[in-house]
């Protein structure tokens, strides 16, 4: 049995790919492929609809935030955040735990100021950053954070709190739709659909409609949240088939149980890794334990040779993608929503030969 | 038998899809579907770089221009050539042929000067506009064309020639692969996938990479050509499967025998439908003549309400997606590389059975 441990585009879920494959001809019996269906037509109207419908019922987004399909991947999102909520002459505030902050930092000071109020940088990014809210702007245009860093393998598991009227606004990339959040704490979360929502292709912007009251007029048509916003994500053609395979994962989402379920897995999934990890020094968690990732478990062995022996022999073993991401090196087990209990149990069997063999 | 005549998202080759569906779950003996495969592994770098050799091969793309894969549609291109090329204070030439040189130009004028140096406005958009070469600007940064104009169904047989040094750019989301080219003509070249070359959720842009140098430093890092130029479209997380699947509609379009063989089949096509509809008064072509588009066939009968019963009983043949664009009205039949000469027979056919009997 392979296993993906890959960081994203990750693992999907098994049922979502067979209903894809067995409907890909005929979508539903309209003579044709979903992928080939207009985006005007009323069985893609049922998909984006549908997709919608299970996001709000999933993470409780209320009425006066809308939901929305955009491109670029959270790339995008860094630039757009700032360039419809900074305003002339603004200023937001960033927290910094790690690389994927850093780039959102660098294309919003393209916009305006960017006070970094937080930063674990110091700590070589193995940890959340500690947060003082005096710290944090009252008059900020929006405190950023990102929740999960695929990296170091860091996580917030409590998200700041922003000086009132402040809104929070996350790159949610990483960890959307793996726990319970309180959404009406957030002014906007953004997340490429390629761990937890979908293939790669589409990302997900929840936005409180307010928020977008505040884009200047003279931004290009596609990059006003407002454009999208009424026209329901459909202004010109999006992309249809991430969006139909969104909708399924929502659907898988709900059927495992909705986010309380999920959560509870992730929390099984991750203790039974660190658990592994933590049995003696052979391997060593990356991340302040605090601070540990229940979407990214980061770990080393005692030299670089016995990191690579260890990827290799996974492979072998049908544990794919455990790599580190090659600025921090290691060993790196992505275990999202769709990785199985068992994925994760055949991994640390696998941890513990390989630990008899070469500890 | 079911033929989808959507203006696109739109047919894909029957063979493209069936191969997608028989390799869903598990790609090539990797253990996993191609969209779980991380984007900087190997078997998606061969999909890529398939997808692109592929591309030069059937456009004759020389190698001083880059063949990028992006996000956003053409809509994001609206404003992202303006963006990158027209230099601060320039001033740019667009051919006015339709709703889509409209959407392209007003995005446009938020960067600089914009003329329209030709314009079928006057027209109602029956007809490819007439050009002056002298009514061209020898400064202009680039003159803007929308080769082929699915709403009211007219293609630029020739391609206007600006003047020297000034770069043609076009919109070709409609009739990229639909028949030869000649590619140094073009400065810069950009379509969404959703006609002719694959699912929405991929733009292809192939750009002269000399013209790159203009993009101002200061662009959001996702908006600069050169970021994708560089980083060869990987610069951050691309729509893999729609990717993916653009290398199959290539391999399958090379199949059939390049662009010469399509381009004859595509004629063929196109002749069949415009000799039904001018055999005599009941159909009446929307498009002059010699602007003929032969990707949509726009034609329309004698009152809305026939127009109306044709567009109804030829869905119960299995004939879809024959309504005309709510904005012009009567009926377009989309007939891309996808649409086999069997489904323009179909039409053909009922088009003669219906007149037979309400004529």
């Amino acid at each position: 049995m392979t296993f993906n441990f890959n960081p994203g585009p990750a693992a999907l879920p098994k049922e979502v790919l067979e209903k894809v494959q067995a409907e890909f001809l005929d979508f539903r019996g309209v003579g044709y492929s979903i992928a080939e269906a207009s985006h005007r037509s009323p069985e893609f109207k049922e998909v984006i609809d549908g997709a919608e419908a299970l996001l709000r019922e999933l993470l409780d987004i209320p009425a006066e935030y809308a939901v929305l399909f955009l491109q670029g991947g959270a790339s995008s999102q860094f630039f757009m955040v700032p360039m419809n909520l900074l305003g002339t002459g603004g200023s937001a505030d960033y927290a910094d735990s790690g690389s994927w902050s850093v780039k959102a930092i660098k294309e919003a000071q393209r916009f305006g100021k960017v006070n970094v109020v937080a930063s674990s940088k110091a700590e070589n990014y193995t940890c959340i950053p500690e947060f003082d809210t005096a710290d944090c702007d009252p008059n900020a245009a929006y405190l950023h954070i990102t929740s999960n860093n695929t990296i170091a393998g860091t996580q917030y598991a409590l998200f700041p709190r922003p000086p009132a009227g402040v809104p929070l606004i996350t790159d949610a990339s990483s960890d959307i739709l793996s726990r319970r959040i309180e959404l009406r704490d957030f002014g906007l979360i953004y997340a490429g659909a390629q761990k937890n929502l979908g293939p790669s292709g589409v990302t997900l912007v929840i936005i409180r409609k307010d928020l977008a009251e505040r884009s200047p007029e003279k931004l290009p048509t596609m990059l006003n949240y407002n454009t999208h916003i009424e026209k329901e994500s459909t202004f010109n053609t999006p992309p249809t088939f991430a969006i139909y395979m969104v909708n399924l994962v929502a659907e898988w989402v709900k059927a495992q149980g909705g986010l309380a379920a999920i959560e509870k897995l992730n929390n099984e999934k991750a203790a039974m890794l660190y658990a592994e990890i933590d049995a003696d020094d052979f391997y060593r968690g990356s991340a302040k334990m605090p601070s540990r990732s229940k979407m990214n478990v980061c770990f080393n062995l005692a030299t670089e040779e016995l990191e690579q022996a260890f990827i290799a022999e996974a492979k072998k073993s049908g544990l794919i993608g455990l790599k580190g991401h090659r600025s921090v090196g290691g060993v790196r087990a992505s275990i999202y929503n769709a990785m199985p209990l068992a994925g994760v149990r055949q991994l640390t069997d696998f941890m513990r030969e390989f630990r008899r063999t070469r500890g």
